[in-house]
Formats: structure tokens, C-alpha cells, sequence
């Protein structure tokens, strides 16, 4: 086999397990005999048009091995979206170096990156395998069962709302928490998961997958409060009005927009403030609360699924089977097997490129302010082996003397 | 011995591991043959007043421990904080209940609850032992070396801020995130256990200790920025001016407060967002982001600290054996008498009662915007025993070829 060299980068928002992914192709990758370097790029595609590389093969595997269990990008990240004279001037450093076998970890706006890279190393008559290595919190990529990262932020997020609803369960009152997800309501679903008695929270959940109106929301929290004299709700940082309009955006003073031309609605309260403001004003309760997981829920240290971890590592390893015995270029994918057990298998890039997978509608609740059972069975077990309980007492009541 | 009867209740916030406290007072006093009765009150005080109680001799035993293990307060909790007529009125419950042990799990204004109470019952002639048992993330009680919930709490802040600082690393920015802490700063400056590296944020933390000057501020943050290229902040949502006068309640539109007139500083992400507004405006900086960390720092489930864990428990424990087999009321405290080891002791109520203890000065770095190695070498040891660590690649760069 004649010599191999292999790049390695990370893009776009990091996750709990992202660095399982780039030391499982880092490890599989020293494997192979006739692979002679292995290098990552710092801060993704902008690491790899500055030349900005660090020579994965003097890494010690012990220290990989901690790496591997350490979220955000090990490698650092970028938000640019490469055009196509990125993707070229990319090509002509790859070509520089000798690399034979990229791997670009990230989401649909990577796998898009790599399709164009790997077209363009095509056309040159270049020979590049380029594979993409699924990754995102949002769980929002086609042709996967689920994607590596949201498991464990889905489990931050379960977490934090058995939390939230012991809290306001102990000091009643209207707490409204907002969740990431732009376009999927995956991670915002995950809240339901929190519940284990009929009466726990979040009573209402609310997902970008279906028109946001104040006034349903309004007289959906008061019906809660009026039957449990309380009220906990999970909300995406996406909802949007009948026009598409962002709830977020509608009411923000000053907007900010990414590379991407998108609103940035992360990294502000501003969301969960308003809803809060809107429920004072207009159904006069008091003891009402908003919460922005914000950077927490993706890179929150200690709290990950152990099923996505494994799972993590696993995709970074067959992309480098997949490209290096298979001599293969496309995108990774996890399909579900069995119940529960995933293939890993490789598709196209243009399956998964630019595209966005938003939740089934069975998995959503007819009302809109809810998921459906299909969808816990469907979570459940990517939470992992040992998620934490939530227990109340049972509480056998104490007859007045004095009433 | 006469027959004894015990209540339990708890105020204030909840705590990881307030039911800790709770199961220790409740499987410590079932070991003694003349208690026959243990009553939970319902939402502290309140369910005092409203003889709203539950039968705790009627849980299991291994039930007891899950709840033990879940954090938020198993009875319920209550902002209510009683005037005289409010104690007398609870006296009078408790005497009608034939009640001779009372304890209540909570913060300063439970323990002067626990005073009052214990004051009147002995005017009154009516043999009652009162004990105040410790709980506060905020660690601001007299006569503690720290308070049982503070650690775990502070883990918390801890894993937060080590994925913050990871995330920032990855996408760097400005990344502010706010802390509770109306008076101390002690959770706040928790953060600085997330560092690793030299280069490792929070690179700046303010307290509640020292006077909040924006201008300040906003050369620190452009300071790091200049150096590092990107800067982690922690703030505590108590930070003030020179005045005194909060910089939330400052910048808030309306002002909420709650029954002990403290303006509401939780549950709104008004503070973090002003601050990255007032950083975007006067430094012109990109990627300024801002977290609110509200109240998953206190109920997240499944984030504690082992050593919290059963030194809550042992407060419990302990508070029942000066109850009963010393037959004293007073507050239970703890002290460090070891590098580590405590000793569990019970001080005089007054000690405690209503007042708040704040960060020493040796705690603090002469220019305000740190914390000290000796506030280090104090949190380090309550952070328990198996905290996650951030690690880094080794990063041995590999020399361009085009440039």
C-alpha cells in the first residue's frame, strides 16, 4: 500500500464527546502500517487554509485517552462556511502536505464542506478520501437514527429539568428554562424525559417543529398552574411565529447574526426573560423564573451518556476503516439496529449535506405542547447506563389536632 | 426516658444534598426507644402554622436513602420568614402535637426562626429542644468553616466554568456567566477550581466582597482579551457600586422583591446580558456571550460532592444526638480541625441567627478580580474525591509548507 498521510479537523459548536470521535480516528488511524502521519487542524478549516497543524502522532495514547474524555473541541473550532475558493485553497494545502485521508467532525454545514472538498479533489484528479464524522447536540442530521454529542446533552438536559421540577416542586411557582435548538426541538424534547411521577415537570414543552402562539402558551401555563398550583416549561431558543419569525429575534432590541446569516440566540437570557415578563404582566402570577442552559448544556464538564460516548469514539474509528480499507470518501451514519443496537454505516455526503432533519411528527404531541410516548421510547436508551434519580418521599399525611 | 416527639422541616433554597440532612435527622432519631413519633412538616414553617405534616416513620428505610440522594428539599421549602406572632403560632402546633425535638434545615433566617421558637418555648415553660441544622450553596453562616450544599453547589460552578473555558477555547470570545450569591462571594469564586492551565478561564472573577466599577471591568476584560485572545468571566449576581446598590437591580426595568425585601437577582438573565451589551458597545469585541447559571447550580441532578454528600448527612445525624442524648438546643455547625477533617459542633443560635458571613480578604486578590491561592487550598478538599478533569492536547505543531 503506498503511503498515507491523515488530517483531522473539528467544526462548528463542541459537544460532550466530540474529542471521542478525533482520538478514535487518531488511535485506528496508527493502526495502519503504511500510514505515516497524522496530523489535526487547529480551529477546523481555518486551521487547515493557515497551515495551522499539530502532529497528532507524538500524542502519548494514555493522554489521548483523557482528552477523549474532556467535551469541547480538543482541536479548537471555527464557524467560517467554506465557498467554493475555501474549499479550493483548502484542497491546495492538502495537496502540500501529501494528505491522503481527511476527516472533517461536525455537522451539516461540515459535511456540506466536505462534499465540496471531496468534488473538488475529484476534478483535479487528486486522490482524497473525505469523509465526514457526524457530531451535533442538535440531532438534526438526515439519515442518522441520532447523531454522536446530543445524547449526552439531551441527558444535560433531563438532568437539569428532574432538578428544576424537585426546585420548584419544593417553592411552587412558574419556571420556564429555554434550550438549544434552532431548527430540531430534539434537545428541548429530552426535558420530558425528567418526569417520573404523573404530576412532574416540565408539564409543557415547546419545539421549533411547530407554530409558537403567546396566547395557547399563556392559557397552557395558567391551566397548569390553576390544576398544580405550579408550572414547569421547557422552551427551544427557536420558536417562531406563524411567519417564521423567531420569538427570540421578534423581541430582542439588538440582533446579531453568525457567519451563516443566522441569528445568534445563544448566549443570552434574553428568551426566558420575556416569556417570564409576558406571563407576570398578563396572567398577574408571581414567583415566575426563566433559566438559558446556554453554553452549559454542550460543554458542561462530567455529564455525559456513556452510550454516546462509546458511540462517539466508535464513528471516528470506521471513518477510518471506512477510508482507509474501504478506500472510500461519504459521510458516516448511525442507523438503529435493533432495540437497542446501531450499525455505523457510510452514505453519501449529499445525503447529509446543508440539509436539516427536524422531529417526526409522531413524536410529537397533537396539542403541540408536549412529545409523544414514541419519542421517550425512542430517547430512552441513548441516555445512557447509569442516568441519576430523582425520589420523593411518599409522604403519608399527619392528622390536624388543631384544624 | 419520657416519650419523645420529633419535626423536621426545611427552609430557604434546596440544596444537592439538603435531603442528606433530612434522612440523617430522620434514621438517627428512629434509633431511640422513647421516640415515638417523627412528623415531617411540609414546606418548612408554613406547614408548621398549617399542621400540614407527614409521617416520616412511615417511610422505608432504602427509600429514604434514594431521597437522600436526590437534591431539592423532599418536604418542601418556603420563603416565609416568621415574626414573633408567626413563632408563637408555631409553638402552639408544636405543643398541641406533643412536639419535643424540633429541627430546621436551613440558612441564617432559619436559624433565627429556630431562636425565636426556642425563646418562646422557654417562656412559656414548655420543654422543647430547637436545633437549627445548617444548609446554604451561599456558605455565609457564622461560625462554619462552610455550610453543608455549598460544596456541591460549588462543584457545580466548577464543571461549568472547566467546559466554559473549554468551549471558549474552541470559539473564542468573551464568555460572562453569572453566579449566585446576593452577599458572599463564595460560589462565585469557585470557579477559579476550574483552571488547569495557566491560560485557563474564569480569567477574571468578581465578588459581591468589593465595589463593582464597570470601567474597571470593561480594561480587565480588554485586558485578557489583548493577551489571550479570548476571556472567561465569573460574576456574582450580588456585584454592587459604590453605593452599595446592586448593578442588576441598577439595570433592571422592574424590580421584583420577595418577602425579606431583597430585590430577586435569580431567575432573570438581565445581569449577564447588560454586561456583554455594555462589553459589545465600549470595546467593539465579537462573540460576546453570556450565561446565567440560575438554578441548576443548586438542583442539577446528579452534580455533588461526595464530601458534602456525608458531611450533610452527618449535620443530621449529629443534630439529633445534641437533641436528644444532650438535650441542648442551638445551631449545628462545622470546623475544619484537619487538612481535611471536620468536627461537628453545636454553637449558641445567636451565633447565626440572621447574619451572614462573607469571604475573608486573605481570599481575595489585591486587584479585586481574582481569588487568592489560600481560597484554593480551602475549596479544594470539599470538592470531594472524584472530580472530572479538562485535559488538553499536548499540541506539537507540524512547520507549514506553503507559508
Amino acid at each position: 500500500m503506498s503511503a498515507a498521510r491523515v488530517l483531522v479537523a473539528q467544526g462548528g459548536g463542541p459537544t460532550a464527546v466530540i474529542n471521542q470521535s478525533l482520538v478514535g480516528v487518531v488511535l485506528e488511524a496508527r493502526r495502519y502500517g503504511h500510514v505515516e502521519r497524522i496530523y489535526g487542524a487547529r480551529h477546523g478549516v481555518r486551521g487547515v487554509i493557515n497551515e495551522d497543524f499539530i502532529d497528532l502522532g507524538q500524542e502519548t495514547a494514555l493522554h489521548l485517552e483523557r482528552v477523549a474524555a474532556t467535551p469541547a473541541s480538543a482541536l479548537g473550532s471555527t464557524r467560517d462556511k467554506p465557498d467554493l475558493a475555501y474549499c479550493q485553497k483548502m484542497l491546495a494545502v492538502l495537496r502540500a502536505h501529501a494528505i491522503t485521508h481527511f476527516f472533517y467532525i461536525g455537522g451539516n454545514d461540515s459535511s456540506d464542506t466536505v462534499r465540496i472538498v471531496a468534488e473538488e479533489a475529484a476534478k483535479a484528479g487528486y486522490p482524497l478520501r473525505a469523509i465526514h464524522v457526524p457530531k451535533t447536540i442538535d440531532n438534526d442530521l438526515m439519515g442518522n437514527d441520532h447523531t454522536p454529542g446530543f445524547a449526552s446533552a439531551a441527558r444535560f438536559v433531563m438532568q437539569a429539568f428532574a432538578g428544576a421540577n424537585l426546585d420548584n416542586a419544593a417553592l411552587p411557582g412558574i419556571y420556564v428554562a429555554v434550550v438549544m435548538g434552532r431548527h430540531a426541538g430534539f434537545l428541548t424534547a429530552a426535558a420530558a424525559a425528567a418526569r417520573t411521577q404523573a404530576d412532574d415537570g416540565p408539564h409543557l414543552i415547546y419545539l421549533p417543529e411547530r407554530t409558537f402562539e403567546i396566547d395557547k402558551f399563556l392559557a397552557d401555563v395558567k391551566a397548569v398552574h390553576a390544576r398544580l398550583g405550579r408550572c414547569v416549561v421547557a422552551v427551544s431558543e427557536g420558536i417562531h411565529d406563524a411567519s417564521g419569525e423567531s420569538i427570540a429575534a421578534k423581541l430582542a432590541t439588538t440582533v446579531e447574526r453568525d457567519a451563516h446569516g443566522n441569528v445568534q440566540l445563544s448566549g443570552s437570557g434574553a428568551l426566558a426573560d420575556l416569556l417570564c415578563d409576558e406571563i407576570k404582566a398578563k396572567l398577574g402570577l408571581k414567583r415566575v423564573r426563566g433559566d438559558t442552559f446556554g453554553y452549559l448544556q454542550r460543554s458542561f464538564l462530567g455529564c455525559f451518556s456513556d452510550v454516546d460516548a462509546r458511540e462517539a469514539r466508535e464513528v471516528g474509528e470506521r471513518a477510518v476503516q471506512f477510508a482507509l480499507l474501504g478506500e472510500r470518501s461519504g459521510s458516516v451514519a448511525i442507523r438503529r439496529s435493533g432495540d437497542y443496537a446501531i450499525d455505523i454505516v457510510l452514505q453519501p455526503l449529499e445525503v447529509v449535506a446543508a440539509k436539516t432533519r427536524v422531529m417526526d411528527d409522531a413524536f410529537i404531541s397533537a396539542a403541540a405542547n408536549d412529545v409523544t410516548p414514541a419519542f421517550l421510547a425512542y430517547l430512552r436508551p441513548l441516555l445512557g447506563n447509569d442516568v441519576p434519580q430523582a425520589v420523593r418521599l411518599r409522604s403519608v399525611p399527619v392528622a390536624k389536632v388543631l384544624k
